[in-house]
């Protein structure tokens, strides 16, 4: 009986596919109630569809190298749209693709323009009170945040081709930023923290824009999702921990971002006495935020949410204006400098002492802000259903970045809150952001002081409530429900972050991610196959208990790409595999193991490692008396098995097309024990 | 006409693979010839070998663990033999697994002895010139080379496996460990320079003691072949060309190892002149080594190769003596300490500033002289078929660098020529180390004066005859022909090593390694799918020219799990497939594509990321009012599926068993242009 494998037959070369079908007189299996003039041939000797496989034509090495670096680094055809234009073309095709604004701006019109300019209006109602707080969190003084509010988002509107995404600080990369640049100086005695704030924003654009420019945007993709999951998590947390000093009016507060720490510094200044005005203030705004937010989830509402902030900071401000409740002890932000963006250019650090912990704060900063812009992104594109290039993102951030740090502005970069509020408002392009940068710019110019009685606790309640967002429970469920394995990254981030630091959180996060790719090319899946009774299908035994083995005969399947990293463990796997089950089968005086059937199917690729250690295999299955036959290698395969002499080694007569064919051959010359 | 892809099977659902069988009638692909039952079936309305599939047995998510545990660092399942046993067994099996001299050391007989015998005499009188000079390239006084071949093969004696390698110093690490310490402080100056070796290497015992008892032991196999490849052949030049010194003559030496300062310094010093005398020992006594190296080739004369340089000591000193060319500017050893070695236990830096940089050398050449050790072993456990376990190998050769650094050692590892000779000269146990060991000693003990009028010229040629084997050209060939990635990284490694240094070159090596597996998991293959005239089997069309698509059908065949490293990619590829194939059918006034048939056969994991991408994709596509739809997810992809409820929103009757099952449904469904 025997039969042939057709989803095997890519994998075979002709005089290899001639050879089995002449020696076996394989035939074609057919559909009995076949429509097509297949049936025709049912009695026939000729193999309609056994076609010429032939090797896969030969590549020059030119195009070979060509190919690989196209895929690897232009995978998405950037410059696709300029083949065959004539050169000025080219020229306004490159100048768009810098600049998408004077591509879709050609097709703007009013009807576009009344969804931007209310989701504009939204997202800057929503923006002014979390620039002031989240600035407070990089310890920085709170029109920074407004300066980053203004610049950012102007820059990237011209640049960016994301039509959703809200620009603006964020609270996770502001709180590693304040935490890693007070590692390097004390935010509270020197000038120097903020010109090393603007360094690293500086060189956290430069960064980005490397990435782009080289296109090695695809490094991002290894901070796995879990990770990003646990590592926000965590950082929410911690940033709504950080708010118990504004929101409980504490004075004395711990330095450390790690939950232990701030737990005791909590507790400790519970016996100087909280300030029970500012916990009223703080409290009950919260509360409004909260239940705000969740009115705001449904989609009609979502206004509720957007402008709740901007409401809690109007009301507490009038409210402590009215009440002086700053005399009482509740503390207020007392002072926000008027007036737009000055220069910074000459603040940053491009020599000194500094200059190497700028650097690095701004590529660490650079890339988180950029896995969440890419991110979010990609999200929002995915949804409207446009394409987004990754690399020409961060070029754009990159760009926004390089110019904010020289306009007093700290690491902007997209927020995942403000993009969700921007797109339910209806936006339709960027031209959202150039309405919320006005906004911010007027209130700069204007209404800054208005905010001196904005008590405090107040914004530590939008703090808390913007950040509660960023803690994803369903997602961690259903880490732990589809890959154990994602859950442990996602868990061991979210540790790291809360009782560590941010950084620590951070590493552990790579290094779990990394750990992930190291195993899964270290340690690829091998199974043992059987044959389904009454059946020509060979499947795991595992799997399907009923699959009985053939005597004499083992049958192995490989599933990965078998490398250096695990070429020596795919060895040793199936010798250890032999050895199991011949002592297995001299127990049961069944014939010992006298064929061993590698199903090489899965095996899409294999590297000189790979060449080598099936070079051994075949070695030691000789020393024990074992024939080494392969069932379907794949065509790159095949070509190395070849450049590298292997299928002489081995014997071409020892290649089969399907494990069928192979066991159809040496099932009947089994000697029996 | 309708197939059904029997390979496919095990892919499938209960519920699926029923619903396809009854929606389409899919039936069975028989041989006509078939010889057994089977064929009774041929028109009947059972299956008889479609097989109820079932999700594989859930596991209890302990026992999940713990065989990922298990796999991952017990692959070798190294406590199998202690199962069933008594506890006083299991007691000796353990003790007998430390020290495996207790196992084999059972049936050790005079025979074996006569072996043993005669291929450590062998490698002792190749070791002895081999240890003073590769002392030298330490840096270290010639007698700790013979220190370090007395005490560390016969701790390995007792506690190694493999019964083949010749133990002792090596000329790589040698190489590694002198350019480090004195990196760290001048040889010559000082009495630290030894004590920080003494404390690398007792690191380096910890470094891989600790590799072996975490089971770490596969961290090694991420140095790539390639990549030591042309690390050895770089290193093997760097140490040829530090003895055109001793070679030469030459009195001031660069102390860089890179070609241009080494050929910088041998120019310079060709005006004041060589020493005529020195040149004339050194090439002649090269010619010769050399020479019976060509002629130890064959297995019948390999003696010829294994006494030349014991030979050359002889003769070259004796010459010396009579001649007393010393006095004509011939550099000679003139002083090896007698004696066995002495302790060095209180000589190892335990706190200090030397601390760190003791640890860091430790653990690089700790790993160096790991990779050669393993790389040995593995090597002729394979040739004679015993099987080696590799982190019992590495607890063994750390306990030996550990009492080594104790008694006056520095880092031993095996040796690919010693083990070569060992090997031929028909060694049979460890024993053959033993009766070295002992060599070693009495020469210690009573002949070390006798190499006072040794030339250092002949040391120098007996180096470079023993690295000449380091490079191996004809791999390099190899990997060109197999694998253009791997050549790049030998090349790489190899450039590294000759024009910047031994450090340099490895951490090439190391990065190309790496950048190999991270390029692997990133950017996988994709395949656009087409069938072939008259057939229903599906092959990638680059491959095949004449597979053609089907009208409005577009098929992608993933050619790898889909992990957070390249979900996005893949999502990207398969979808800008369908853009550019869109284009082109537009363009010949062809259906545009209304199905996308992912074919996943290779895709033999899927992560968190994986579920995302596919979610997006599904939405994507439906966006464009494609209809996505899968053929043949394996088993563990479609639990995930399950799990995530993927296949829900994607839709059951979506999943195919095969694409010739989802092109015979929807082929008849797409609508003309």
């Amino acid at each position: 009986m025997i039969y042939c494998d057709i989803e095997g037959a890519d994998s075979l070369w002709p005089s290899m596919s001639n050879r089995i079908s002449d020696e076996l007189g394989t035939r074609v299996m057919e559909d009995i109630k076949s429509e097509d003039s297949l049936s025709s041939h049912r009695h026939g000797d000729t193999l309609p569809y056994i076609h010429k496989v032939g090797a896969p034509p030969k590549q020059n090495l030119f195009y070979e190298i060509k190919d690989a670096v196209k895929e690897t680094f232009f995978s998405d055809n950037p410059l696709g749209h300029f083949k065959d234009q004539t050169r000025s073309r080219k020229f306004v095709l490159g100048f768009q693709s810098l600049f998408p604004i004077f591509e879709w701006g050609k097709e703007y019109n009013l009807s576009k323009f009344k969804g931007d300019l209310i989701s504009g209006l939204t997202i800057a109602s929503l923006c002014i009170p979390q620039d002031i707080a989240y600035a407070k969190l990089a310890n920085l003084p709170p029109q920074y945040g407004l300066y980053t509010s203004f610049v950012a988002p102007l820059v990237y509107a011209f640049m960016g081709s994301s039509r959703d995404i809200a620009i603006g600080p964020v609270a996770v990369v502001s709180l590693l930023l304040g935490s890693m640049l007070s590692d390097e100086i004390d935010p509270n005695s020197s000038h120097d923290y903020l010109r090393l704030a603007f360094t690293a924003t500086f060189f956290a654009g430069i960064t980005q824009l490397a990435l782009g420019f080289l296109r090695l945007g695809f490094l991002i993709d290894f901070l796995s999702h879990a990770a990003i999951v646990g590592f926000m998590a965590g950082a929410a947390i911690t940033i709504a921990l950080q708010q118990l000093k504004g929101l409980l009016g504490i004075t004395h507060f711990t330095k450390n971002t790690d939950i232990i720490s701030v737990m005791r510094s909590v507790f400790h200044s519970a016996h100087h006495g909280w300030n029970w005005q500012t916990i009223l203030i703080g409290v009950s705004f919260l509360t409004f935020l909260l239940i705000a937010k969740q009115i705001g989830k449904k989609k009609k509402y979502f206004w509720v949410a957007a402008i709740a902030p901007m409401t809690s900071v109007i009301l507490s401000t009038f409210f402590v204006y009215i009440t002086r409740a700053d005399k009482n002890g509740v503390s207020i932000v007392r002072h926000i400098k008027k007036g737009v963006n000055p220069s910074s250019a000459s603040e940053i650090f491009f020599s000194g002492k500094y200059l190497s912990s700028g650097i690095k704060i701004g590529v660490i900063s650079g890339m988180i802000a950029l896995t969440e812009a890419v991110a979010i992104g990609r999200t929002f594109a995915s949804m409207k259903d446009y394409q987004l290039d990754g690399n020409r993102e961060m070029v754009a951030l990159g760009t926004m970045n390089v110019v904010g740090s020289l306009t007093s502005c700290y690491v902007a970069t997209g927020s995942f809150s403000r993009s969700a509020v921007n797109y339910m408002a209806g936006c339709n392009t960027a031209v959202a952001n150039i309405v919320m940068s006005i906004v911010v710019l007027l209130t700069l110019e204007l209404i800054t002081p208005l905010f001196k009685y904005t008590p405090n606790a107040v914004l530590a309640s939008i703090i808390i409530a913007a950040v509660v967002g960023l803690i994803d429970i369903d997602a961690a469920i259903l880490l732990w429900k589809i890959d154990k394995f994602d859950f442990v990254a996602c868990i061991g981030a979210f540790f790291g972050v809360i009782f560590k630091s941010v950084e620590i959180g951070l590493l552990i996060a790579v290094a779990i991610s990394f750990a992930k790719i190291l195993l899964q090319v270290t340690r690829p899946r091998t199974a043992v196959l059987g044959k389904l009774p009454g059946t020509i299908v060979y499947r795991n035994i595992l799997q399907y208990p009923k699959a009985t083995q053939v005597p004499g005969i083992l049958i192995v399947r490989v599933d990965s790409a078998v490398y250096f990293s695990n070429s020596n463990y795919v060895k040793e796997r199936i010798l250890r595999w032999l050895t199991d089950e011949d002592a297995a089968r001299t127990e049961n005086n069944l014939s010992r193991t006298q064929y061993l059937i590698v199903e090489m199917s899965p095996v899409t690729d294999i590297d000189t490692s790979g060449i080598h250690a099936f070079e051994e295999l075949f070695k030691s299955l000789q020393k024990r008396e074992v024939q080494l036959i392969l069932a379907n290698p794949g065509p790159i395969v095949m070509v190395k098995f070849q450049a590298s002499n292997l299928t002489n080694l081995i014997g071409e007569d020892k290649i089969f097309l399907s494990v069928a064919d192979a066991v159809a051959t040496f099932g009947s010359k089994v000697e029996e024990p």
